[in-house]
């Protein structure tokens, strides 16, 4: 065999097995017996073992030596063949080991320490972490120890392609727009109501199959569950969702599940011919966002789509707190003050994502101390929201993700958004109808834009380039800023 | 690490991983999004290689030839871990792969032949995988080429420790008395009338639910979900059991559940120290399904138990066709004529298993041609249970069993039906209040005594050894052909 198909043929049983894995992880937060949880952990440490000596194979960089691309997507797997295998080779298997150990230790002292509004139960862990994550990126920096390189080296990870001082320079100018924007709204005479009443459980699980389908979901190759925290799952011809239902609140159930459409209409969208290779998955953290922000907000909280959201709840749940569609629009794009990141709108969230992007650049760099972490976010949120944090479940200890080592990944939640108001501009572009469509129910021909413009190609991009052959136009947040001031102004009689 | 240490642990990782394809397994048959069949074959195979190659480490035969028993358990677990490595070194891979390929094909041409009731279809295939079972039974008898060898060689996989002409021998006194009682029954004079009525889907699953919980499953380790033909998968702290729902037949739905809350049971019954090693699972289908069996008919088809069912189902869904507990009890148990080896009684079944046992004996050892099957099959019908067989679908394509190459494991059925019988004997001794659990719908005494007697020691001690332990006599047919003849001679008052 040629050293190319040789790759290729290796690949192939370790993207199975990854996907296996995955499904694993899946089974565990919907069906999985509560008290399975050891046997769980055994199963897949096994299969990240297996799946480790797969990635560190010494054979994969012989073959990566010897082997000859026939073309630009050979080329392109061989590239990512070759950055994951750099990857899983730079880090010692002593480092992996200790990381797995305290990261999954970790999720479990966070979650204490947030039950117990106490961060110093937590904090020395986030610590030796840090201490790890460091030594991570250093490894993978090959060995470079500066600030920049430090956090940029995890960054990769989750966005290949984006250095943080390209991040820090659109988050400076987005970040005054935002804060002028979130203080004007919070001060406008017009207010929208929130929506008050009960929605019962089982109608909001069958209405949130409704929306799945108006976006295109197909349930031939998903299906939906609930969980704790929604998310989607697998890939190829298996991309599942999962949604949460709170009786008093069903726009938490609604866009959730809208939200998780979008990355895995993303995965089921991506060419069937890649499945299995590297080409096969979506190509980063960002541009995956972007897909599932632009089903969430751009289209699923448009006044076209939320018009005929309107009606549905009418007659599932009968008359609402708000009198017709334009109230109800109002409602559900409503901005109000509070804390916790998971529940912002689209004016807030990005200025949460801020907040921590600079918080951690800091803890990576050793500029911030953990023992100052609680202080320095406080202070920050005062700036940017106005408003005090409270306890610290409210704001230091609100997200799981530092808890588990993902440093790195915040930032990416911003760039799908900036990367979505790009998308956005061309779809409405070229889709001049859509509206037509969504105010019947039916985003299809926006998932249908996206999947040509964006999903179908996988990886076969690197992320920039795949939004910018998707836009025509250099990447900029200014597309963004301009939906969320003409939306919010129009809303807010600004 | 000593060389036995390295053999567990070895092991440890082994067991993990094909407890995920089991789990794999179940997902496909329960959850998994119907386009995803193909994915789903490519990540089970990735799977079986890794397990393959695990398998067979030549390091295995190294670690077996330094280790060091320090007790009995220590030996045992050696002992096992030598009879895998040794059958999965004798087959050549190529041998593995061919017989796994035509397998799977095997089931898909065999459900076509029966659809079409064409067994031309389907016997070239047969035949096919007849010749490399025959060449897998020779490669696992070293060479070996007679009937008996061949046929044990395949038995051994199912049924270590019991031979063929073991089961022959007690086969062929079980025979003639259960021709003898099949027929006296259905001569007699009073036969029970059948359950007629509509019960509703969901009802059953709940009620399915409730004899689950009464015969003690352990819902924190385990689900329930539908699966067209129920099943149970899985083991330590995570065993889960399927059912079906016929509305018209609830004994269909509440039976198959007992059945494999029982097999479900018996993996969850076992000592938690032997979890990840060879010890912990059920140590042969005989005794797996002996454990099945008891839950399904010694406990679940009794007078007690069809007492508590009876009210239940009048609760439930009103009045039914028969018209007290009594009548009920010998609805419950009804001999009918009829072809399915599924559908049978507990008089009639054992019956089919010995055709099935008979016939294919004769197919491995080469005195059957497949050209001749249909009509063995048809002639030894006729003589065992006075009917012509009138469609193929009703006679040798009606199992899956042959189809996937599963040559060898008919047997395990009725012998799990005889160890039932022995073990019933001992557990009545032993349990004398039983019946007056069963009658309130409590069945865990029953359950527990296995569990203690049973279910517990795993594989740690041989099939027959086990139940003889359990017993206190040696195995013998012959409890089960009493309890056979005085229940169903009060039933039909012979």
């Amino acid at each position: 065999m040629k050293a190319f198909d040789e790759l290729l043929a290796h690949r192939r049983v370790t993207e199975a097995l990854s996907s296996v894995a995955e499904r694993l992880s899946w089974d565990q937060e919907t069906v999985m017996p509560r008290g399975a949880t050891e046997q769980r952990a055994e199963e897949m440490a096994a299969m990240e073992s297996v799946l480790h000596e797969r990635r560190t194979d010494p054979r994969i960089g012989e073959w990566l030596d010897r082997a000859e691309p026939q073309d630009d997507e050979d080329a392109r797997i061989i590239e990512l063949i070759g950055r994951d295998f750099s990857r899983a080779s730079k880090i010692p298997a002593r480092l992996a080991t200790e990381l797995a150990r305290i990261t999954s230790l970790g999720q479990g002292i966070w979650a204490s320490a947030r039950a117990n509004e106490a961060p110093e139960e937590f904090l020395p862990t986030l610590n030796e972490i840090l201490t790890l994550k460091r030594e991570e990126a250093s490894a993978l920096a090959d060995g470079a120890t500066g600030a920049t390189e430090l956090y940029d080296a995890l960054l990769d990870d989750y966005e290949p392609d984006t250095k943080s001082a390209d991040i820090a320079a659109i988050f400076d100018r987005m970040r005054p727009r935002l804060v002028a924007l979130r203080e004007e709204i919070l001060g406008a005479d017009h207010q929208p109501a929130a929506l008050t009443g009960a929605f019962s459980h089982d109608a909001q699980f069958r209405l949130a199959r409704t929306c799945a389908t108006a976006f295109g979901y197909d349930w031939s190759r998903g299906r939906m569950d609930l969980a704790v925290h929604p998310f989607s799952s697998g890939r190829w011809q298996d991309s599942r969702i999962t949604t949460r239902v709170v009786e008093a609140e069903p726009f938490n159930c609604i866009y959730s599940t809208i939200h998780e459409v979008g990355h895995s209409c993303y995965e089921l969208g991506i060419d069937s011919d890649y499945a299995f290779t590297p080409l096969g998955r979506g190509v980063s953290m960002g541009v995956h966002e972007s897909q599932s922000r632009m089903f969430e907000n751009q289209m699923g909280r448009s006044r076209a789509f939320t018009e005929w959201l309107y009606h549905r709840l009418v007659e599932i749940f009968g008359p609402l707190s708000t009198p017709d569609a334009t109230a109800f629009y109002e409602t559900v794009n409503r901005v109000a003050p509070g804390y916790i990141r998971t529940e912002a709108d689209e004016v807030q969230y990005n200025l949460h994502i801020m907040l921590r992007f600079d918080l951690e650049r800091d803890l990576i760099a050793g500029r911030l101390d953990t023992d100052d972490l609680t202080e320095a976010w406080n202070t920050r949120f005062q700036k940017d929201f106005g408003l005090a944090v409270d306890r610290p479940s409210n704001g230091v200890l609100q997200d799981v993700h530092w808890s588990v080592g993902l440093f790195g990944y915040f930032p990416t939640y911003t760039l799908g958004n900036v990367y979505a108001g790009c998308l956005n501009r061309a779809m409405r572009a070229e889709v001049p109808d859509l509206d037509a469509g969504l105010t019947r129910g039916d985003a299809t021909a926006g998932t249908e834009w996206l999947r040509e413009n964006v999903q179908r190609h996988g990886a076969l991009l690197p992320p920039r380039a795949l939004v910018e052959q998707a836009t025509g136009e250099p990447i900029s947040e200014v597309p963004l800023l301009d939906y969320l001031e003409r939306k919010f102004g129009e809303i807010y009689r600004l």
